[in-house]
């Protein structure tokens, strides 16, 4: 059944702006997220794009164009009422004296209940459902820290003068190595999807200097984990004119600072209702060189790591515990990883050049960020792709960046659904995703 | 040959900070874009990533730096300097008593000049050397220009309450249809690239309400034209509880306003550079009917296009000069374009069905904006699969999002790099793209 009521946004107010106007009559409009019989009344609550609100039927009549229209759950309604404090109602206010309109009413019952506080339903069925399931209010928080997430980066890196760029997706070459690459046909060539912006934001900085990117990577690792996607966004940043990793860390401190900062000042609703613990950012973040981290797992754990290239999970987890107790922080940067895990355009320390001079920053135990200084002198990057055994060809372009003058220079990623899944404690990042793309799920 | 010096970004001015500065001692650092001798005093021109400053050498001996180096342009280094009141330099001011520092010496000179006004190169030399000739002023004010676009769009979309999205690009179906787009493999199973965000961004109607994403298209459109580029940025939106199109058309024109006016505030310099004709965006922006502007174009020019299902570029053109004359606007809606040029999600004039609820803008003659309303209802989402002759199976879950559901919806998509051409009169829209991709272009 359909009417022709026809809204404009104007005539209706958002659910949260209700809670500012106690005493007068509003209106608000979505969709019928609920509606029970509780103690002899009835409690119907709408859920628009930002939130929800509490209506109290007082007489069964004001349900008439509901009934009538055979509305259930998810209908699209508006409702009109006079405002009231109830402090046991979802923010503290419900409507009363209401009357509704129906806009669409949908009699078909969602695959998976929305107005449970938690989903009762297996990953897969959430993950495979999510055109709905994304309506649920925990979802969709989750989701909206995510748009959170990244205006705080972008905040951070525009008020230090960063621009931000848009790079291509279809490369021709591969950047981060040869596998976990997607393949297509470009008009008969052989192409690839981007594994990361990581060259072309390096090109830019010859360009603009200080570049920043929100965009979606490809990665076609074969592998099913808790941790991994095939397409995430990331959130990249390369600079000019550093010293060394360290000024790219000092950044990054800034930006994860301006990340937590945004979300607690404009998404306090999301995070109240998650249960988010979040961290805070100390105005310089402790750091360990990767040798002295592994000296440290000895001495602490009896476990002997010295001499392996990179750190396991269990290493990470035990310098994070580490850096809570030592040092009151959750976020602990290791320097200095050795060159041979990292790429070819990483540069190596001076002082000891089998080190790097790049960073991890391990988030509460876990990796969150990678980034550090790069090459930036053409001489370097011929020897380093010698070095790798890598043919120069693919890579021609590349460094032109670097032939024709680049200062010092370096940069760093975040996986956006890595971070949310760490801050809110998921038990899988694909929570993280608004449709996840992992190896069996191409859609939705 | 190389020296050691580092910089920390803290101890250096950006140029366009300069003129502030005046009698006071500044160092900036940059990339040395030109130096050049004239009526017996020597000119050198730094160029960092936010513009240029002259500095005036007065003693050779100040250059020695550069030549002990051989440091030619392109060279990477620092100019410490007294800055004065010049007003026949860029900024006018300009850096005196100077002294110079090389962090990197390029001897090599770089494919392209980037110190002339123009670039004196071809379209595809231009292009194939993006890496550099990005560099030049004119190009990077271009490129600067798409960000500032960018930042009005959205600063636009999140004070009308919209959530940034990001939806996936590797996609189970071709969203407007199976030619020109790019097929993929996806772990042994056939995948495509997104040719827009338009099934995502209506199914997160139903969980935001309003929503925008910026982010990468994909076209496998096999013609080399001005107009078209094989991957683009795409700026969309989307909004439930519109009235019709009109509503979206309304938002549109505060987009195109917020856009003119971000550029306005933020990057004089670059609209200068590039003498931008910028055009003011009317409180309500004209429109004309589909129907009308046929009899229109009859009536002025004596071409009967009526039942022509399209507007040609010659009748956008008419159309254009008509508003510009009648009606004082660069911008002009053309609003119910016949159904059977329009995908199938489009909904239907009520009144005259076989005109639709859609828009295009046109600014100054050509179509730089589609939108208009969408099928909101799932029974009407069937009917019109089935009159296109199309597979329910590709779409049951784009559906899903209708079946559970839906207020009346719409939104349009804004080509990031169309808008640029048009804005700066450019002659190719590869022009407007950071490292554009065509029928044979897949580098750099």
């Amino acid at each position: 059944m359909e009417t022709t009521v026809t809204i404009v946004p104007s005539a209706r107010i958002r659910t949260p702006e209700v809670a500012s106007h106690i005493g007068e009559t509003v209106r608000v409009a979505g969709w019928l997220h609920s509606l029970r019989r509780l103690g002899g009344v009835s409690f119907l609550v709408v859920r628009d794009g930002w939130g929800v609100v509490q209506a109290v039927v007082e007489q069964e009549a004001e349900l008439a164009p509901i009934r009538a229209a055979g509305a259930g759950v998810e209908s699209v309604i508006t409702v009109s009422g006079r405002v009231t404090a109830a402090p046991q109602a979802p923010g503290g206010v419900e409507l009363r004296e209401i009357s509704v309109e129906v806009i669409e009413a949908i009699s078909e019952a969602p695959p998976v209940a929305l107005n449970k506080r938690e989903i009762r339903a297996s990953l897969a069925t959430i993950l495979e459902t999510a055109v709905v399931t994304n309506r649920h209010p925990a979802r969709r928080a989750i989701l909206r820290l995510g748009a959170g997430v990244i205006a705080g980066f972008r905040k951070t890196m525009l008020a230090r003068d960063f621009t931000e760029i848009q790079s291509p997706k279809i490369v021709a070459a591969a950047t981060e190595g040869g596998a976990n690459v997607f393949a297509l046909d470009y008009f008969g060539r052989p192409a690839y999807l981007a594994q990361s912006p990581q060259f072309y934001k390096q090109m830019m900085v010859g360009v603009f200097e200080r570049v920043f990117e929100v965009g979606p990577v490809f990665r076609a690792e074969p592998h099913d984990t808790t941790r991994h996607l095939n397409e995430y966004v990331s959130l990249d940043m390369e600079m000019g004119f550093i010293e060394d990793h360290f000024t790219v860390m000092a950044v990054l401190r800034d930006v994860m600072s301006g990340i937590m900062a945004e979300l607690r000042e404009r998404y306090g609703a999301e995070l109240t209702l998650l249960g988010a613990r979040m961290p805070e950012v100390p105005a310089v973040i402790p750091h360990i060189h990767f040798s002295e981290a592994q000296e440290l797992i000895l001495a602490l754990h009896g476990m002997d790591v010295r001499g392996e290239p990179d750190l396991s999970p269990q290493d990470e987890r035990w310098l994070g515990e580490w850096a809570q107790e030592e040092r009151g922080s959750d976020f602990l940067y290791v320097t200095g990883y050795p060159m041979r895990k990292r790429p070819f355009y990483v540069y190596p320390d001076p002082a000891r050049p089998e080190y790097s001079n790049s960073f991890d920053l391990l988030f509460r135990g876990t990796e969150l960020v990678t980034g550090g200084q790069r090459l930036h002198r053409y001489a370097d990057y011929l020897a380093a792709l010698a070095a790798h055994n890598l043919p120069i060809e693919p890579f021609v372009e590349y460094l032109e960046a670097f032939r024709y003058g680049m200062p010092p220079e370096g940069g760093f990623a975040i996986g956006l659904e890595r971070l949310l899944m760490q801050l809110l404690d998921l038990p899988n990042v694909k929570l993280a995703a608004l449709f996840p793309r992992d190896l069996t799920r191409l859609t939705p």
